[in-house]
């Protein structure tokens, strides 16, 4: 071992004793005499001092050192004449003697400080340095502590981990899979997988009961924003359960998680909010409740007043943002232009203020006082109070009045990080009607239960009805934001059938993809329900933050890439002929 | 919930209390008035009973039923009249008052019993049948135990479990990478990684000190038995460690899972060996020291006696088997062929007897009564003892008689399922030169350091010096299989250019390949180690198994095919199109 302690151990209880030390150096300070080292590793940061009575080489060492060093030292622990209270080790520094530089260090391309100087590019490029900054360490044992603590908790859960395979057939439904050729048997591919679903539905078939797997997972999508190629998923199943019983199993887990990762406590339920009364209220299927600020529709207050805007459109909606009825003529110029950008999409936006001489609104000449003051109600709104209204066609409207709701909640600082709002939602539609390709796709996933009482409109072949089917799916969102989704699974091959069949698949292809599963229903499945975690966003939202990136050791870019490799990369054509491939 | 308690909870102190539960028929029994239905989940076996005074509708559904149903139960526990002791449930069964089929099951293809009269290729077509029999339901939990107690200890040890990625730059050096067509980079590739070696490396220039990984490797190699191209890893790394370090560390590790899987308690420390010793008396690089039986040396006596075969042999050698002197002409004529084989590759096989009459061989005409003794004493054989013995290139005679002990050990019944001899093997060669390429390839990998002291050899360019260049490599062996492997790797960038160069790389194309770990080496990379296990074998090895594939829940065959998957499988053109391939 290079040393006796890490540089986040030593107290004044060490006072006296000869350690041995190794670390990189994270600043020299050169005082005349005396030379300050802090010398960092992961644990913390330690001072180390040389002064004139050092011994010579340790002295002529010390000249030659620099930023990110790697050195082992050794030499007593003294008590710190000027004591730091901010480092746990601030009450002591090391007078080492002697001092030997295990590697030496170019200077890194940018600081390697909590706030570094370094792009984004060049810091992807050298992750491996950027991956030494506090932010980043501190986000990486965070997810260490989070991946321990599900499986402690699943464990005495007794939920058993079993890995599935990664290479699997490719069964494109919804988005792309990545291939992988197969040298051995040459013109044919194996598919990474989107998800284990199809592999924990077997397992609740051969009687596994409860299973889990923190698992890779992999999607070829066009990269949004913050979106990895591959990604991690805490990946769950149970048998002979129903909604209730996944609800409560994994509530209590997070819980469990607020507790022992954050040492927050939550005593209540988390509240429960139907897929139609997130839209119809908070304009999203995955509301962001850490404020209120709910939506009121106004289409039957405002309509018949000769306000073509209002008369003409499906819905109108509005949210009330409170104490802003001060906002000038500029801040609503600039959030009008804002809910129109494309992003949002409306065509404009109406204000009501309520200010010391009454309701004001940008449409005084439509409507009475008693109009306004009617609006105002349903908005719960009181003095001092705005009111915004939106209208057009009702989902895109009550989507609209989601995106300004939550970011008028970002300007007034109501999205506070540190504050957990939880929150179950239920009751998804199961199927959604594609206009181009003019088919039903799958919500959730084709496996995925409808609820037991809308199996009448599900056996029917009116697309009016089947739109209205809902699934047995659930969704765990947290501060706005989906963070687990699953279902009661169809566990009948019958039903299963019948969902191929409403999804536009001929019984051949429905067996050439999903046979296997086809048939292990019919050897005595269980009724069985899941739910799967996306584990980089919860580790981001645990850590307070709105990026993924930063909790995940090696991520690629925007466009796939991994810089710091050079990958994907081209490979030799001899490797390219065995795969039986050409590009 | 749709159960009050599993199928294995259920004792007489639940006597008369209504339960409800749910499983799969194991077995049903008519007898007469009485029908007793055995019900199985992964928890137990609880025996139903349905009589004359059951319920009328229960006793109608009762004769539907059949193997493997999925069914639910509600009943009373009565205390049984004839007890089970062999079953934790056997003091109790359920009357049952109401019977709901759940799912029917067509009659499985083969018995779901714990010797099935499945073939392997049928059973692996309905692997979801085959995981429902109880020893495959074991070794799934033994893996899971495994897992959780793997990152419990380590987790303890302050070591943070770090994702890798699984989309990374292929390259070859070694086995054959299995690559990923990218879409977005249309004729680049990705490949899955044959181990997170690189990143482990890179997480330590990074200085998280201790890393861990439970963790899916892939290699596109033809199939040997008991090979996956898929397989799973306890990977690891740690920093400012000597060989030492690692040793004890993981020795632990080692003890810790024995104690807590198997209570199994270790408290000497583990044996190690070097080897050059483990060749020299075991033929083998993974010696199985569940029983002696060690090669002796004996060319020196053998030699000059007039007997061609072992005068012209580099080497001769032999193992003693005890108590085998009564060995039949037959027998000894039969372990001649079997030396014969390929696998084996002796030319054939010298045998000395120790019978009451003395030592007798099949050489006697060239050995006198003292040259035998002499061999005997080399052997430390006793009368009773059959001396076996092989003549040839040294190495390739040594591997033989190791193979041969090794049979001979498996034939006396010494290699006992539920003992466990563990074993560190180190100072492994550096480099193997291959003649046919006319190279050196690194015998661990290319990032393994040589020894320290023979660092001057390593940096000559005389082929016989570098062939004797050690490496700072160790492998953990259990019962002769070979379950980790590891090494103090090279942290210097200029001895990891020179390893390049010993391998024949040009340094453009070491650049190419690995310029980011030499980047790396240069800003502050500590000194490190690690180790990585084979995870698949070690839980096969405490499931006392010798095939790993019941170890994992999807295996793929010999071929490298999922056949319940029937993947690899063709992609649509459209898809191939999408990434810029033709087959």
């Amino acid at each position: 071992m290079y040393r006796t302690h890490t540089c986040g151990e030593l107290r004044l209880t060490h006072k006296g004793e000869q350690v041995t030390l190794a670390g990189w150096i994270q600043r020299i300070r050169n005082l005349g005499g005396m030379t300050f080292i802090d010398l960092r590793d992961r644990y913390g940061i330690t001072q180390l001092t040389v002064n004139e009575d050092s011994p010579a080489d340790v002295k002529a060492i010390a000249h030659t050192l620099g930023r990110e060093f790697v050195i082992q030292v050794a030499g007593t622990v003294m008590e710190r004449s000027s004591k730091n209270a901010k480092m746990p080790t601030g009450d002591i520094e090391i007078a080492i003697s002697t001092c030997r530089i295990l590697n030496a260090a170019d200077t890194p391309p940018f600081t390697i400080e909590d706030e570094s100087d370094g792009g984004e590019d060049l810091r992807a490029r050298f992750r491996y340095l950027d991956l030494r900054r506090n932010p980043l360490q501190s986000a990486l044992k965070l997810r260490h502590r989070m991946a321990q603590e599900v499986r402690k908790y699943l464990d005495s859960q007794h939920f058993l981990e079993i890995e599935t395979p990664f290479l699997i057939k490719s069964t494109p439904e919804g988005a792309r899979d990545f291939v992988v050729p197969s040298r051995m048997n040459q013109g044919e591919f194996y598919a990474l997988p989107q998800s284990p679903q199809t592999f924990k539905q077997l397992l609740m078939v051969s009687g596994y009961d409860r299973y889990f797997q923190i698992v890779r997972c992999f999607r070829d999508e066009d990269l949004r924003a913050d979106r990895q190629p591959e990604f991690t998923q805490i990946d769950c199943e149970m048998a002979f359960v129903e909604r209730e019983d996944i609800l409560q199993t994994f509530e209590e887990l997070a819980k469990y998680l607020f507790k022992n990762v954050l040492d927050v406590e939550f005593t209540d339920a988390f509240p429960r909010m139907s897929y139609a009364d997130a839209m119809q209220y908070y304009g999203s299927d995955k509301p962001d409740i850490r404020f209120d600020m709910r939506i009121a529709e106004v289409t039957d207050v405002v309509k018949g007043k000769n306000f073509a805007v209002f008369d003409d459109a499906e819905y109108t909606g509005g949210i009330c943002v409170q104490n802003c009825a001060g906002y000038t003529r500029k801040q609503l110029d600039e959030l009008t232009e804002w809910v129109k950008r494309p992003q949002v999409g409306a065509k404009g936006l109406v204000y009501i203020r309520w200010t010391d001489e009454g309701l004001k609104s940008s449409v005084d000449k439509f409507y009475t006082p008693d109009d306004l003051t009617r609006i105002a109600a349903r908005h719960g709104a009181k003095q001092g109070d705005l009111i915004l209204l939106l209208c057009g066609e009702k989902k895109k409207t009550q989507e609209a009045l989601g995106t300004l709701r939550i970011e008028m909640g970002t300007r007034l600082g109501l999205r506070k990080s540190g504050t957990f709002a939880p929150l179950w939602v239920y009751d998804f539609p199961l199927l959604e009607w594609d206009n181009e390709t003019q088919r039903f796709y799958a919500m959730h996933h084709p496996f995925t239960s409808p609820k037991p009482e809308d199996l009448e409109k599900f056996n029917s072949n009116d697309k009016n009805l089947l739109a209205q089917v809902n699934a047995n799916a659930y969704d765990f969102v947290l501060n706005g934001t989906e963070i687990g989704g699953g279902s009661i699974r169809i566990h009948d091959s019958k039903v299963q059938q019948r969902m191929f069949e409403v999804l536009g698949f001929s019984p051949e292809e429905a067996n050439y993809k999903f046979g296997f599963i086809i048939n292990a229903f019919k050897y005595g499945a269980p009724p069985h329900g899941g739910i799967a975690f996306g584990f980089d966003r919860w580790c981001a939202l645990f850590g307070g933050q709105e990026t993924i990136r930063d909790f995940i050791a090696f991520p690629k870019n925007n466009a796939g890439r991994d810089v710091m490799l050079d990958a994907p990369s081209k490979i030799d054509e001899a490797q390219l002929k065995e795969l039986g491939l050409k590009v």
